[in-house]
């Protein structure tokens, strides 16, 4: 897949995850003051954090949020329960800081950035908002391509940035959300094209369709795929074809936040969707990330799954906008915390197993 | 049930949570910027907090974590991976700073009191450790009854008073933990009693007993439920005969909190334990437990679910301490959270679904 410098260099640029880190950070696990393994899933994170950290006692300092917007042709086939003017608004309200995830980054003290991809109309400047705007809105993916080639390798590009300025700033843990009436739709699509499943089985009432709508989506997604015939392996194909232009920016950017040896944390059904189209590009990536939730839409741990994942917490979330990988940030922190801060068994004197 | 005057009234405060509170939380949620219970999980449980609280916007601004720890004559028959002298140790670990829950609690920004309560061994003085020793260590109940009922009496009250101390310094949101070697043991007979659950159901491997040492746990659990013949609708009772002191504390401590409408974090098995004597006590006390987490002990989802309580999330922990109910915080945080600080549609402009 030839596709441009930047994109070439960040693949090249996401190795596997640094071994002789998360085997120290092993075995100082088996050393702290708790029984073996007692902390749990915590303990295997703050493996994997070391690893990708590429240090032993990884610390987290500064946080951030990478929010893409964009806008879908496809709504046009009532796929949504919501009018596409409610994307602007939401950005707009995101910039006002009403929106659960400004609430949430507040929470944790993380950053936000919001990437204007390709919302169909114009929005005001603002400095949390970032103008990159590829196009307004996709095309309609049940006649054609969602964007031209050229279009989704902006996107990626865009996301790389997006992702190389915030690390370049002191980010070491970012967490991917998005915003676009119509998104579960391509993300639908693309779950079921890189997964290789059933458009009924990854479809899902997104923010509230009924029974009948919901039949309708999945014939939309159906015809899409039947119009486009993307290749499951061409993460680039895929994008271009049944993606979305925020997708797009995300997994761009989840591959530069690889490339750059930080986490990405993964938060519903459409950043899982942006997961899928970085893993495809570049297999590497998904050692990079993190799954917070389990979202409401059954295609979400479709997608995870098939890349290894399991999320850290169900709440039965699907909101979106980065909200469940924001609300992970503080689990992650803990991870890394408890591996890093705690007394050994010798440091604090305490006696080991009967047996040992 | 003749207990005591303390015990007596704080019963008497524990009301149902309030109604009022409720339905304004609820309405607001469904005003908020964000697909309808798209928030799940979280727009629960910032409903429950309301009603907790009485307040249909409630705040919570201070965090605590209660500590109990004590020791178990049942420790004896060898029922523990580890030896009698780890609880004096992790005591003197916490105090220094280096336990998980330490590390945790840091992480949340909460304060830490520890009530000794019935460490078998002297523990020195220091500014986060209560000496409200009620007897060094229980007795073995293979052989007969924990404490007297006297001693039990004195447990709960000394919780319930260390809740009282917590909330009028400020806290209004408070983990509750445990320590004590061998306390899986006392937990798994005090689950199986009151949940009406064999023995063989509830009982998993604590700290790490292998397989013959599981075996012969259930034996003794078993025994210490046929040589006391405990009655499971008599909490007291059920404290007396096959209960722990540290136990004993922190369901006083539930009570007391929940009787200043404050939410009760319950941790893993043993504070859910703790958590199953205060509801046999006094069943709208439930009310006010929030649980955490789903350790890997079998007997916790059991007594969890026997009161009507689902945890928040699973990450495979067992480590006590408090430690689950502390990871929990910021979740019960973003709960409150979102619901008082979320813009709604009105305020933010953003228009609703097409069909409303």
């Amino acid at each position: 897949m030839s596709t441009s410098k930047l994109i070439d260099e960040t693949i090249l640029n996401i190795d596997p995850l640094d071994e002789i880190s998360m085997s120290k950070a092993r075995e100082r696990q088996n050393t702290l003051t708790k029984p073996l393994g007692s902390l749990g899933r915590l303990e295997e994170l703050s493996i994997k954090l070391a690893g990708i950290y590429a240090d032993p006692k990884p610390v987290i300092t500064n946080k951030s949020v990478i929010l893409a917007a964009g806008d879908h042709g496809v709504v046009a086939e009532g796929v949504s329960a919501y009018p596409q003017e409610v994307t602007p608004q939401m950005v707009q309200n995101f910039l006002s800081g009403g929106a659960g995830i400004n609430v949430l980054a507040r929470h944790v003290g993380a950053n936000i950035t919001i990437l204007d991809v390709g919302v169909a109309s114009d929005l005001p400047n603002h400095p949390l908002l970032k103008n990159v705007k590829v196009a307004r809105g996709t095309q309609n993916i049940a006649n054609g391509p969602a964007m031209t080639r050229d279009q989704a390798i902006k996107c990626l590009e865009i996301g790389i940035q997006a992702a190389e300025e915030q690390i370049s700033e002191g980010a070491d843990l970012i967490a991917f959300g998005e915003m676009g009436i119509g998104n579960t739709t391509p993300s639908s699509a693309i779950t079921s094209v890189i997964t290789k499943t059933d458009a009924r089985t990854t479809t899902g009432r997104g923010t509230g369709v009924d029974d009948d709508a919901l039949d309708h989506k999945i014939s939309i997604i159906n015809k899409a795929i039947d119009t486009n015939q993307p290749i499951p392996t061409d993460g680039l194909d895929v994008l271009t074809k049944i993606g979305g232009l925020e997708i797009g920016a995300l997994a761009g950017a989840m591959l530069g936040t690889a490339a750059h040896n930080k986490p990405v944390i993964v938060d519903g059904f459409i950043s899982g969707a942006a997961a899928l189209i970085a893993w495809t590009i570049c297999p590497n990536a998904s050692l990079y990330f993190i799954a917070s939730h389990n979202s409401v839409e059954p295609g979400h741990n479709i997608g995870l799954s098939t890349m290894g994942l399991k999320p850290l917490f169900d709440l039965e979330m699907r909101l979106g906008e980065g909200t469940g990988a924001t609300l992970a940030m503080p689990i992650i922190e803990a991870a890394s915390k408890c591996l890093v801060e705690m007394a050994t068994f010798a440091e604090a004197g305490v006696s080991g197993k009967d047996d040992d």
